[in-house]
């Protein structure tokens, strides 16, 4: 049951252990894009109104979260203002406004939250993290492999062991619509039926097509070909006397060339029947999945028309996008890799001398340490423990009457349980030395 | 001229330079952070408006932005949620939503955009970044003290050399008042004339406190109390004998004795005339300043009810945010800093060799370094060399029909211009030999 103080729906709080799970995946991929050369790119939260709207389809506008007008104009109920729905128009944006001062190419990466208006549900959320590398300003199959490679090192370097790349080219899919006689006006509908022969059964998909008026001979044709286990062979047979499927097989070799060559035997693969929804792709297009877990890890394209549809200007572009969240629930449980609040938690034995233990905290940071002096009220060495406990501190610091008449502090081992007298003006060494075992 | 493609008014797009110069001060402050064992949370970007609205008084409320219902409630007009305006509110929401699970005491910071419907000025964003640490349930001196001085280090670390902090108390403001005899109903007007010492001659001070009904003898004692050289003395003499100022001063003193002889001589000091706008503090206060540099860099103090009245449990609570976008500003600039996009450019010698090219960039980078290809469709080392130059690339890679022929890759040194022949399989421990000189 949701409560008062729950987030808003659709929202999370993040509390250490899960922030901090969550930044180390977005560390580690700032530190593979960056090795790619990709730049980080940081929008606002909101856009205009204007620039959001009209993108995403009927559908999509519905699902922008917009933002009232202020001051006088507010009681009129208008929006002036949205949250961003994706970081592919703020991009279009960006391109348009800085131009020639952008290098070129553009080789930008953004990473942060988005918004969407949608019922949220399991793993569904309305605020969520959007990863995005893309390249403005190159048509060179270079670029559509450089931008596979870097997601393929992301998953790599993450840990997720088992995947595989499926890649195609929407020339193929061109070519295939042509060499099966597919009518021109009905090429857009049977991609969207075909991109269903993951889920359905064949016989399912055929009398769709047939559905959506292609003759039966021609969707019966096409279904087999594109289901059969040497699916591959048969579409490179049936479409490279097509120019445009023959253009196709050339994008899809030169990045097989490119990126297969340096990955493991199997990694990476041409599926012809790839269809990927969004209707913008231009050239290759590339989904990962994972066996055993539904819907893609990451998936992209070449898109070389949608900036400027978009409102930027025209440029050729390719790029890609990591299913972060999807991603941040294959991995480990976070709660469980967690490591304790505190290395050193100091005892504070009585207000005579917290200035010292105050002192003994700033001493163990200073040798690197995460460290805090006990702020509780109770002066009984047994609570101050078992607080020190609760932070999973590896090491208690004890001074009070008897330390300060030594010149020594306690330093007490919260695994092994042993004390040690360490002198006063010894205690950064020998913690860093500790630490250091 | 604001044109169509800036981002919407009073926002900003950080591109890498800025981005990476912004993200290297969060580091800083993660780290000193966490040092002190205090640990991140992060909320959503927008609450349910009831939980924002009456917390900011009147002329906040209206700089909330407010978000349109959805669905079929968008057409009237309605908001049923809000971007955040602060860290504050959000942190009693957590309060109360995660209660007894989170650890006594929750020591945590948030850093993270906040939302203001404010008129954009210099300096002034309606997006910008709030930097917050609290530490809810304890009532120890220990705790005010302890965020004083994670302020302290993370100004250090982060290179401003110059800077004070300024240290009172809210019951040394009330014995204050106490021992002048202002009437009660006056104080709160009182001290916020008194704030005005700082920018307005004593004399306006006192005019302004005359204007506000408090007896012209009284206005002009206090303001000379006050505005005195030697007021810190003057004000403990005055007040020694009031329960609430002297127990200001002991708070006062705490701190001192706790902060104040770990920091360089003059760092922090007792400033009674401090009084810190906002009503809810309720003990120690204080403020950081620089020389020269208008408002505060940081400030704080503590506020043992307002998680309360913010809807969360009635815990005592001490904390400070960095004044995170000012300091930004004070820090040398990010463009003189920043270093190339590569450290390694490969140059493509025709398709033929694009393949080794690509191959060379992922040894590269498997050295740790950030290497791209050319991504451009010129043939021509010149311009290929160019576009190298333009990333700031340290080396650049160039493999073509010679280099073929005699299994060697041509490394050139951008800063030298001098070329060296690396046999392909030595590629790897080249660079990385390179680049640890």
């Amino acid at each position: 049951m949701p409560t008062q103080f729950d987030p808003p729906s659709g929202t999370r709080d993040f509390l250490a252990a899960d922030f901090e799970a969550r930044e180390r995946v977005f560390a580690t991929i700032r530190a593979v894009f960056s090795r790619y050369g990709f730049e980080p790119l940081q929008t606002p939260a909101f856009e205009r109104l204007d620039v959001l709207l009209g993108k995403y389809g009927e559908d999509g506008d519905k699902l922008v979260f917009k933002i009232l007008r202020r001051g006088e104009h507010e009681a009129s109920g208008e929006a002036d203002l949205a949250l961003r729905y994706d970081l592919t128009v703020p991009l279009a944006r960006v391109a348009a406004a800085y131009g020639s001062r952008l290098p070129t190419p553009y080789k930008r990466y953004a990473m942060g939250p988005v918004w969407r208006a949608d019922r949220p549900g399991k793993g569904r959320y309305r605020e969520f993290v959007q990863c995005d590398l893309d390249t403005l300003g190159s048509s060179s199959e270079l670029a559509d492999a450089e931008v596979i490679h870097a997601v393929h090192d992301v998953l790599s370097e993450l840990g997720i062991g088992e995947f595989q790349i499926q890649l195609n080219s929407r020339l193929v899919l061109a070519g295939l619509l042509d060499a099966f006689g597919v009518p021109p006006d009905l090429g857009p509908g049977v991609l969207i039926t075909l991109d269903k022969l993951d889920k359905l059964r064949p016989e399912a998909v055929t009398a769709e097509l047939e559905g959506r008026g292609l003759a039966a001979g021609t969707a019966g044709e096409l279904v087999q070909a594109l289901a059969a286990p040497d699916a591959a062979d048969r579409v490179r047979a049936a479409i490279k006397a097509s120019e445009t499927g023959s253009a196709g097989l050339d994008q899809v070799d030169a990045v097989l060339a490119l990126v297969g060559t340096r990955l493991p035997e199997g990694r990476i693969a041409f599926l012809p029947r790839l269809v990927r929804g969004l209707s913008y792709y231009t050239g290759p297009i590339w989904e990962v999945s994972s066996r055993g877990v539904p819907g893609s890890l990451a998936g992209g394209g070449r898109y070389d028309h949608l900036i400027e549809q978009l409102g930027g200007p025209d440029v050729p572009a390719t790029g890609g996008s990591l299913g972060i969240e999807r991603i941040l629930l294959m991995l480990p449980d976070a709660a469980g890799e967690q490591r304790g609040r505190l290395d050193v938690a100091v005892m504070v034995m009585g207000e005579r001398y917290a200035r010292e233990s105050f002192g003994f905290a700033a001493v163990a940071r200073a040798a690197g340490l995460r460290a805090s002096v006990y702020l509780g009220s109770s002066g009984k060495l047994g609570k101050q423990l078992k607080w020190a406990s609760d932070q999973g501190a590896r090491w208690c610091l004890i001074y009070g009457g008897t330390e300060h008449e030594a010149g020594a502090v306690t330093v007490r081992d919260m695994v092994s349980g042993e004390q040690t007298a360490v002198p006063v003006a010894g205690l950064g060494a020998y913690l860093a030395r500790a630490a250091a075992v």
